[in-house]
């Protein structure tokens, strides 16, 4: 029931791109948002809205034009994908 | 409009405190977050869920008995009022 979303989802208006992630443990959700933290800083980039407990992570990605979703928010959300699954 | 609250908001069944924290840059954000990190570790009691943008965080503790809020939960959310508080 609490598992993490293959893939991220398009929705609302302006669109925004968004996605749960699920952990196994607090150590892990804190290692992921801690790694969300240092890339968001590196790339100057924030999400939108990050909601989170001790287990899961919603993300929400905004349209940087406020339009529409592209090539930018795409490459966002890869590299949020690939700390999610990264080493640690 | 977007403002600190000024106490926390007792809501819900099951009840929860609610609080809106806002602050005037990411930096500033950033800190409160680490900072309520290293309490929750600290004292092994986390908030049910943090909800965040660049400039806000929104916290809810739920009942540590899963029916009344009391004691304990009012004594975190003032150490939590603390850290948005404190020097930095």
């Amino acid at each position: 029931m609490d598992e993490t979303q293959t893939s991220w989802r398009e929705q609302g208006k302006p669109p925004m791109l968004f996605k749960r992630f699920a952990f196994g443990s607090y150590g892990q959700t804190r290692e992921f948002l801690d790694a969300l933290a240092a890339l968001a800083e590196e790339i100057g980039q924030h999400p939108q809205n990050i909601n989170f407990g001790t287990t899961y992570v919603n993300i929400t990605l905004e349209a940087q034009d406020g339009k529409t979703i592209g090539a930018p928010e795409h490459a966002f959300a890869t590299r949020i994908d690939a700390l999610a699954s990264g080493p640690g």
